[in-house]
């Protein structure tokens, strides 16, 4: 029986409209000889649509991309829009309202892929971000504004149900993998109540899972290890902020932007067994107006969402066919030196390799 | 005419002590043959104070020491006591009280010092952090502690008033030096309240130094470049959190927390033209229990912030003569393989050097 794979495709601006290409390109390889069709929907929401409807996300929209399996989305944005617009208004709208509580950026260090590090070590961790609450939740506001007096508060909401079912989550993460070890990252020194609420949580839950070891990082001590030892992690949880901050560092010594993937993840289900709402996959770039089209995008984060995509789906051999051709492609890029492919090549060469 | 330089020493706990006893040494030598003399005053606070009494910092405790020119603080703290409690009761204490709004870290890779990047470039920037708002200022609270209901805030605080002057201490620094460029790191796109206080005040006060140049960064894109860019940056602003996460990441890549000075400054004067409120000067580091006592920690970030504090107090020659001095031992390290100087030995040499 042939199964169909519901897929919202939000391309956006920008490169995201390019990387996106090549990321459904990588999709189709990977099912081929699968009994899997992808049914692929465009929606129209971005910079573009903002700039012709002044709409960002509409409750039609909304309601439209639920019906969906899941969501793939290039990057949104142009310099025309005001900061904060599309953040607050499409993407953190979409992470909240399908409530995307498990923000997961995997960070390794490929074979064949330059850090900025000199002595990198073997990287291969996962950040598990949380998605769905902290100063992210927009709880904030300002009076008096543009007066001497201005006053402008904004407020990282943390609850017992928000941190306990993320952390489960990273628990869960962290057994299954070899070394079995869950960092959990705050500020609770000084963010007191949200602090103590993490660390009392991730104890609690440390008891569901003993044979997952803990350890725990201030945000700023995380950093100076991020970069001095890497090797060290394994799975980091953390809140939306903290994780904000340190998957983008964690990107910059595997390689660059150009290769992170992330996935927002609802790992919900009802009682019949049917997910509660499309997750979202992602690179964590953005829209790169300075480059774009100009076929220099290079679409590797995105073929990688596309991985997490196929996991998350319950495809993980397909998953595994796309990581190991995206190895395979960074492997060999040493031999290209002198040679930038474009992004439809790069795209071109990792669905002829994943198609094997 | 002798001018007497009165000085409050909280030492601390761990290495704090055995730190801050080279700082005060590296001062003596600097101000040997000038007319100053410092007249040390040692205040019994950190985790021993609070183990015996239950005390943090007592009202006495910070009149007595708001009489003094300056702070030099080594270090507080041990595994027994609770987080927070000292961070909260007493170093953010005393930060809070005396209005230390500028919060200065200078990031500098010395010649000699190996960073963990492969090809750092030359890095000599330096952080001013907000240091008496943001999410630091312990508006937090929680409800139903321990239930599945609870619920953890934390309210991030930013005012014209305190973006204003902070930024504009910012600027005076950057027109001061030959790049004379300064970047703003935010996060304008989530938290759009603080975020455009922050960047309208910058736009303002850019307006009385048009001869600096300004640019912006998202905090998440600003880990990036501090480990793949970092000779990019000259100086930057930014609020309490953010500033406290990219020192540490700053150090990180400058050779590590041993070396990292800060100061705590409050650089506003009365009528008379004498300073309201003594200034901090302490290492970044904490109070490090694994190694205290062995003679193993660093001196050389007490050094550095007692060149900050030499700076602060209107004598740039000796804060001069004890960078120098660091600089030069640190170029000589090199020819110290497989000799690891203990931390009386470094802070001997150091101050050696600068005798001259
Ligand atoms: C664009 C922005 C709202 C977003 C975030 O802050 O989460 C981005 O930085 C990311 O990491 O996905
Ligand atoms: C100890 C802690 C309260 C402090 C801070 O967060 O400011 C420290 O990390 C620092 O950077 O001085």
């Amino acid at each position: 029986m042939t199964r169909t794979l519901e897929l919202a495709v939000i391309a956006g601006d920008g490169i995201g409209t390019e990387v996106v290409e090549q990321g459904l390109l990588a999709l189709d390889a990977a099912l081929s000889g699968q009994d899997v069709v992808v049914h692929p929907t465009a929606f129209d929401l971005g910079a573009k649509r903002w700039h012709a409807t002044g709409e960002t996300l509409t409750d039609a929209d909304l309601a439209a991309i639920r019906t969906h399996d899941a969501i793939l989305l290039g990057a949104v944005g142009d310099p025309q829009v005001p900061s904060g617009v599309l953040e607050r208004g499409l993407l953190l709208r979409l992470r909240f309202a399908l409530d995307h509580y498990v923000n997961l950026r995997p960070s390794r260090l490929y074979p064949g892929v330059t850090s900025p590090l000199s002595a990198p070590g073997e990287v291969d961790f996962v950040v598990v971000r949380e998605g769905t609450e902290g100063p992210y939740v927009g709880n904030g506001g300002a009076i008096r504004v543009g007066t001497p007096h201005e006053v402008a508060n904004e407020v990282s909401v943390n609850t017992a149900f928000g941190v306990e079912r993320v952390v489960r989550d990273a628990f869960a993460r962290a057994a299954a993998r070899p070394r079995k070890k869950l960092t959990l990252v705050h500020k609770h020194n000084v963010l007191v109540h949200a602090g103590h609420l993490w660390r009392r949580t991730v104890e609690a839950v440390n008891a569901e899972f003993p044979e997952v070891t803990v350890d725990y990082l201030h945000v700023d001590a995380a950093t100076i290890l991020l970069v001095t030892n890497p090797a060290r992690f394994d799975v980091i949880v953390t809140d939306n902020l903290f994780g904000d901050i340190l998957t983008d560092l964690a990107a910059a010594i595997t390689g660059g932007i150009g290769l992170a993937a992330s996935a927002n993840i609802n790992p919900d289900r009802d009682a019949a067994g049917k997910s509660v709402a499309p997750s979202m996959f992602e690179p964590v770039h953005g829209s790169a107006p300075d480059i774009a089209g100009q076929g220099k995008a290079d679409p590797t984060a995105t073929v990688l969402s596309v991985a997490l995509l196929l996991d998350h789906v319950g495809l993980p051999d397909a998953a595994a066919r796309v990581e190991r051709a995206v190895a395979a492609d960074l492997a060999d890029r040493l031999a290209h030196v002198g040679r930038v492919r474009s992004t439809t090549e790069v795209g071109t060469d990792l669905a002829a390799r994943i198609r094997g």
